[in-house]
C-alpha cells in the first residue's frame, strides 16, 4: 500500500545550532520521516541575520546548506542566494509552515513576534523553538493563529523536543493541572551535579564553559532567566496565566556554595533550580529558586543537562517526565514534531 | 464566546473499578470536561456479566448509577433495566462509543474482542482498557478500525490512564524507537519496595493482599503474567510487531528473597521487574524479568504502585515517563483520554 504523500514547505528563519539540528533530521531522517508520516517536509528557504539567504521553491539541497554553516560565505555562496529579508522572504515565498529560530529576547521577544505574525499574515502556520514569542506573547499569537485558521507550535520551547508541553495539553487533556515543577535548566543542573561530585561553584561552571553548556556570560542560565521564561510559558500555556518572565519570582544558583552542597548531601538531600507554576486561589504564581529535595524525590535523580517536569493534576496525581532539555537535534526534532501534529490533528 | 458542543454517547461494558471511576470522573468533572473540550460524554447503557444490564438513550443518571454499586439488585433496579446481552445492546443502542472493560483474558482476549467487533460492525469507535484484545490482536483490530473508518483506542491497557501510549505514539511521532523497558506491575514494584524496608516476600506479599494491591491468588501479577501482557502490548504498538503474551520470555520475582535485596542493596542497587522490549536485527524481541538497577537509574527511584517506562530513541535518547499505573479513576482517565483524542483527531 503506498501511502499519499503531502509536501510541507518549511521557511527555516535562523540557522544556529536548532536549525542546523532540524536539517540535519530532514538529511539523515527525511525519507523515513515522509514513508512513516506521508509528509514530505521540505525546506524551500533559510533567512539569517547576519550569514545571508537562500530560496529554493523546490526545497533547498540539505547537503549544500548544512556544509554552508562551516564556509566563511554563508548562505550566499549557495545557488538561490538573495538579500531579501526575513519578512520579505515570507511574503513571497509559497510555504505552509514559517519556523522561528533566530535568538531569544526575553525582553522584547523580536524580532521572532514580528516573523511570527508576518506568517500568519501570509496564511502559514508558525512553529518557534524560540522561548521569546511564546513567554511573552503567548495568549495573543495563540488568537491572531485561530482567527487565520492557522497554528501557532512551541513544543521546543521546554525540554527542547522532549514532548513536555504536548504532554501536558494533550496526553493529559481532561486533567485539571494545579502544579507543574520541574527542571528546565539544563546548564544549571550539569553545574549542580558536578558540585555534586565535589568541584566548587566557580569550577562547576568553568566547566560547563569548556562544554559549551555555558555561554560567557552565563548570567542568563545561572541567575535564572531562561528558567524563568520557561516557567512563563508554563504559567500560560499549561494554567491560562498571561504572566512575563519579569513577573516570575527568580533566584539563581550562583550563591550555592560546596559547603550548601554537601550540608544537602549529609542530609539525603540534593539542590536543584526548580520552576514552579501553581495555582493559588484565583491566581497563577511562577518561581524559580534553588530547592533542597530528598534524594528520593523523583527530580532529585535527574542529573547533567537532562531536563524533567512533574505536573500535578487533579484524576492522575503527579506524572513525570523525563528527557534531553537541550542540543541542536534534540530541539531540532521539536520542529519536527510540530510539523507531523499540524497535519495529524486536522 | 460559547463554544459548540458534541455529544459523544457511550455503551459501557463491564462494570468494575474501572467502569466505576469513568462515572465517578463524569458525575464529579463532566461539567469541566464539557466546558474545556466541547465534549458532552453521556454513558447512555451498561451492561454487565451478572448484575444485569441498563439502557437510557438521553444518558444513565450518573449518581444512581455509582449508587447501584453497592446494591444487591446491580443494575436490574435502575429505570431502563435490560436482560439484553451486551453485543445485542451494542448492535441497537444508537452511542458513538463502546468501551470495553470487562475482565482481561490473556489466553483467548474474550468475550473483550467479540465486544469491540460487534463495536465496529455497529459504525462505533471502540475503546478498551481490558489487555487482552491489544495483546492479542492488536494489528487486526487496528486494521478492521481502520477498515470501518473508526478508531481503536487502548491507552488504558498500560500504565493506567498515564498517557505511555500516546507519548511515545503521537509526542515522540517521527523519532524511531528501538527499546521500551518500564515498570508496568504496580503489585510487584509494592512488593519488592516493602522488601527494601525490611519485610520478607510472603510477608510484603500478605501487605499487598491486605491493601487491595495483589488478588488472593496473586499469580498472574508476581509470575510476571500481568507484565508480560503488557510487554506485548508495547511491542506491538510500539515497535509493529505482532507477539502473542506466550512469546514473551517471562520470569516473576516469586523466587527474590530478602538476601537478594540485602545484596542489591550493599551493591548500591535495586531489584526491579522490568518489561523490555527491543529490536534484535529484523526481529523484535520482548522478555519480563527482575533485573538489578543502579540506585541512580530512573528506574530504581519508581517506587511503591507507580509505574514507569523508559522509551529509547534516534532522536531524543531516553524519554522516561512516570506516573499512577493503576486504580479506578486514574485507569478510567483513560477512557476520557481516548474519546477527547478521537475528537482532537478529527
Amino acid at each position: 500500500m503506498t501511502t499519499p504523500v503531502t509536501t510541507c514547505r518549511v521557511i527555516l528563519i535562523g540557522f544556529g545550532a536548532v536549525g542546523h539540528g532540524f536539517a540535519t533530521i530532514l538529511a539523515q531522517h527525511g525519507e523515513r520521516l515522509r514513508r512513516q508520516s506521508g509528509i514530505d517536509i521540505r525546506i524551500v528557504a533559510v533567512a539569517t541575520h547576519s550569514r545571508g539567504a537562500v530560496i529554493d521553491p523546490a526545497g533547498i539541497d540539505l547537503a549544500g546548506l548544512l556544509a554552508s554553516a562551516g564556509h566563511a560565505g554563508g548562505l550566499a555562496a549557495l545557488p538561490g542566494a538573495t538579500r531579501l529579508a526575513p519578512t520579505d522572504i515570507i511574503r513571497t515565498t509559497p510555504a505552509e509552515v514559517v519556523v522561528e529560530a533566530t535568538w531569544t529576547d526575553l525582553a522584547t521577544g523580536e524580532p521572532a513576534i514580528s516573523h511570527i505574525r508576518a506568517a500568519f499574515a501570509a496564511g502559514m502556520h508558525a512553529i518557534t523553538v524560540n522561548k521569546g514569542p511564546a513567554a511573552l506573547a503567548l495568549q495573543a499569537l495563540r488568537a491572531e493563529a485561530a482567527a487565520c485558521g492557522r497554528h501557532f507550535g512551541f513544543e521546543g520551547t521546554v525540554m527542547a523536543g522532549t514532548p513536555s508541553l504536548r504532554l501536558a495539553l494533550e496526553g493529559l487533556q481532561g486533567c485539571a493541572i494545579h502544579e507543574v515543577r520541574g527542571i528546565v535548566n539544563g546548564t544549571t543542573n550539569f553545574i549542580l551535579s558536578q558540585m555534586e561530585r565535589g568541584m566548587d561553584y566557580a569550577t562547576a561552571l568553568a566547566e560547563a564553559q569548556r562544554l559549551g553548556y555555558a555561554e560567557a556570560d552565563p548570567t542568563g542560565d545561572v541567575e535564572g532567566f531562561d528558567a524563568a521564561g520557561k516557567a512563563a510559558i508554563l504559567a500560560n500555556a499549561l494554567l491560562g496565566a498571561a504572566l512575563r518572565p519579569a513577573d516570575v519570582a527568580r533566584q539563581g544558583i550562583s550563591q550555592i556554595t560546596a559547603a550548601d552542597v554537601a550540608a544537602a548531601a549529609a542530609a539525603g538531600e540534593r539542590w536543584r533550580l526548580i520552576a514552579r507554576v501553581w495555582r493559588d486561589a484565583d491566581q497563577v504564581r511562577a518561581a524559580v529558586a534553588p530547592t533542597r529535595l530528598a534524594q528520593s524525590h523523583p527530580l532529585a535523580g535527574v542529573t547533567g543537562a537532562t531536563n524533567a517536569l512533574t505536573i500535578s493534576t487533579d484524576l492522575l496525581g503527579d506524572v513525570t517526565l523525563i528527557g534531553p532539555g537541550a542540543g541542536g537535534v534534540a530541539t531540532g526534532f521539536a520542529i519536527v514534531s510540530d510539523i507531523l501534529a499540524l497535519y495529524r490533528n486536522r
